[in-house]
């Protein structure tokens, strides 16, 4: 019985696909680990149809996609054979390059080697509290001596959801029960998780364009239909998100209004008011993703969205992985029981609960006073380098909005220079950033680039936009 | 504009449920908070419907609710009423397990209070090596003064899943390279992120009966069909399997052929392989499922089905929180390339890598000499446990098989016992187990019931089982 005949019609497509794709794995693997050599002859489609219990055609369609990335090659009529290895390091690199761009996926962009890194919106790990965190992991030993014996809650550490439930109450001013806090393992998990209960296939989600390229990913997974709307220096246009809800009556509008990535940009205080009763007016759900609020510049941001809220429609996602501990993975979501009760169930079909461990580290370092040092320090340092790359780059003629916070500049290459281009010879030269379609869901974007001036130290960056600039005006 | 009717059809029932529990958190919330008290009037429904901008009818429905949990009353056609305050705390656990009942959650059951504790197959923190990790963990940050810095690979710290790739190779004579396999938070993330590329709605997936009902509960979540087929003391009907793989043509079969939850049982060898054929045969993706490999008490259990692999059909899923840490939520799955690169895009939607501190700390306890002594003596001890419960149970007519590892008695409690009623009974004293229908996906299984002997210490055993065999005496 054959594969491809054993499904209904909705994976039928699907698990063709795994089914060639495994064919393809076999003979690869074998080409790779030298059973097979160059020009060897490869089994025929009938053989290896019959050895793997396959379909011709699925066999076929391997084949097909191995002589297509010049894998194997086709004598006169006489089968397909091993290819010699004659692709160069570099060109294995474009091969990347082009399948990052086919995938869009970020994470490929950002795993391109490159010495001048400007893709990446983390934070240089020699400007994190590395050092000072063993004491604090000791104390938690001594704390909880048998922490790594016990499962966290469910919904994370009674303690620490304690202690960020009276955070936010002093700090900006939300009104949130310790029940109204969710621990997750980073911000990316409770989009996962909020969008596994809230968003049947189909369902409109309203994004803002540019946006947080994961964030489309996961929409898509779920079979969203995504519409954009445009986020200005200024906030939005309200009167277009009224439309918006009116006419495609979302489910959720997902938002990032503080150092917006990858923008910049921050939603003034009244147009937050405004559009949480905008939300309540047409039932749909807030998801304010808040990932960069300690790291403002000037003044701190406005208060989340949460503050607004009354009808319990605005989800709060506060994450700290950025800026304290990426290795530890600790985000906080606030929101009322009729979502929260959703939130549990969703997080405990998928993993029951972040790592207690985790949250104990965080929880010790997050209220001490070392830890509002360090943040005064980070401030210091990442606006230094934001105004190193901006006096680089006020040698050119790109046009961009200093940010007042947050750890990327967006920035716009004037026309007609093609982003795509520039991206190319970029990676060649070992310089990286991310090319602005990344950051929208249609990807008409072909004029602006994000650089992060996070990752890089000081030096780093003079030379490696200058270096930049000059493969601009190579062109 | 009405809630209700903002929506496609597909969305219609889900989004109206939302509404009504959000109109039932307010009042809920309010009188909760003493905010209204004890025959306060409520609003009407005309304007709890005007001020929270839905359907009157959304409102009723909240109300109804209200009413029939005796949190409001109706006094002739005057409108709703906060009831008196007058439940005990004794009746609220008991709505409790009546709602987990329900719900048929096995964590809502596992939550309820109960000082004999059988109904948890996690091991007595007591049993775990707590006071030596704090070592191990001054030594990852000495071996890696950055790790809280870092994030960690999208697939998992490259130097554990190679010592891992060669640990499954020396014990288990599995051919797998590091880059087949990945680091997971827990097994059960594993097969979340496995049926979220693998499984669409209306798929069909075998299951043991019984089997563990967190994956019972994922399963359902991604609306696949489910079919049971039993599992006996000497493994599977392999006929009626491959009858079942072929009318239903599954697209994956979940097992947990060794020491089986909530049996206990193993899958001989013989039996392993032929059901990789039969998998091979049909394209059904088998997940072996084995968090308990390492607790056996008198010989190592017959190798994964993973060795039997031939063309990919295989994912293997090694978990080692529960004898380990649990606090560390570590599991590493291997599988071919062809799924794991399906496996890489659903990780890196769902939470982009396990945290890189929680797999550095368990590379370097997993290989370390202590930890087979912990081993060892973590078999003693569980054995001890398990044959105190069953010299207790001896003297009953209850039925089981003696495991040969594993964390669980599955026992028989002769009828017409009603198990539903025993547990009642039985959490009331004080004593937790899982019922049988917990673990079973149609739930017709009414005889059987699961007693974890790893939570609870030996006089606690021996305390507990006594008191269970005289509450089912009592009936």
């Amino acid at each position: 019985m054959e594969g491809e005949q054993l499904n209904t019609d909705q994976t039928k497509t699907e698990r063709t696909m795994n089914l060639y794709e495994r064919v393809y794995d076999y003979i690869n693997t074998r080409i790779v680990r030298g059973e097979w050599s160059a020009h060897d002859r490869l089994p025929s489609i009938r053989e290896l149809a019959r050895i793997m219990d396959v379909h011709r055609l699925t066999v076929f369609k391997a084949y097909q996609l191995l002589k297509n990335e010049q894998k194997v090659y086709v004598k006169d009529k006489s089968g397909y054979f091993v290819s010699p290895i004659n692709r160069e390091e570099s060109s294995k690199d474009y091969d990347k390059i082009k399948a990052s761009i086919q995938n869009n996926m970020l994470s490929d962009i950002q795993q391109l080697p490159a010495h001048f890194q400007f893709s990446q919106a983390i934070i240089d790990p020699n400007l994190l509290p590395n050092h000072f965190f063993s004491e604090y992991i000791k104390k938690v030993f001594d704390f909880y001596p048998k922490i790594l014996g016990s499962y966290s809650p469910l919904q994370g550490d009674d303690e620490l959801r304690k202690a960020l439930a009276e955070y936010f109450f002093q700090t900006e001013h939300l009104y949130v029960s310790e029940d109204e806090v969710m621990i997750t393992t980073g911000a990316q998990q409770a989009i996962d998780l909020i969008t596994d209960f809230l968003i049947k296939p189909r369902d409109t989600i309203l994004v803002e364009r540019p946006t947080y390229s994961v964030a489309i990913d996961i929409f898509r997974q779920k079979e969203a239909r995504i519409v954009p709307i445009d986020i200005h220096a200024s906030g939005y246009d309200l009167e277009r998100v009224e439309y918006l809800m009116r006419a495609h009556k979302p489910r959720l509008f997902y938002i990032n209004p503080t150092f917006h990535n990858p923008t910049g940009y921050t939603l003034p205080a009244e147009q937050r008011k405004q559009l949480v009763d905008l939300a309540e007016r047409y039932h749909c759900v807030l998801i304010d993703d808040d990932p960069f609020h300690d790291i403002f510049f000037d003044q701190k941001p406005p208060h989340p969205l949460f503050l607004y809220d009354t009808k319990g429609y605005v989800i709060y996602i506060r994450s700290f992985s950025k800026y304290i501990s990426p290795g530890l993975r600790i985000a906080a979501v606030c929101c009322r029981p009729w979502i929260m009760k959703h939130l549990c169930r969703a997080k405990s079909l998928s993993d029951n609960g972040t790592p207690l461990l985790n949250q104990k580290i965080f929880l010790h370092y997050f209220f001490s006073s070392r830890m509002q040092s360090h943040l005064e320090k980070l401030r210091i340092a990442l606006s230094v380098r934001k105004e190193i790359m901006e006096d680089v780059l006020s040698e050119t003629d790109w046009q961009w909005e200093s940010p007042k916070g947050g750890l990327n500049l967006w920035v716009k290459v004037p026309e007609p220079t093609q982003v795509a281009s520039l991206f190319q010879r970029s990676i060649e030269r070992s310089v990286s950033f991310v090319p602005g379609e990344y950051f929208d869901s249609e990807r008409t974007n072909k004029s602006w680039i994000r650089l992060s001036y996070s990752y890089a130290n000081e030096q780093e960056i003079k030379q490696g936009i200058k270096k930049l600039v000059s493969i601009y005006h190579d062109a």
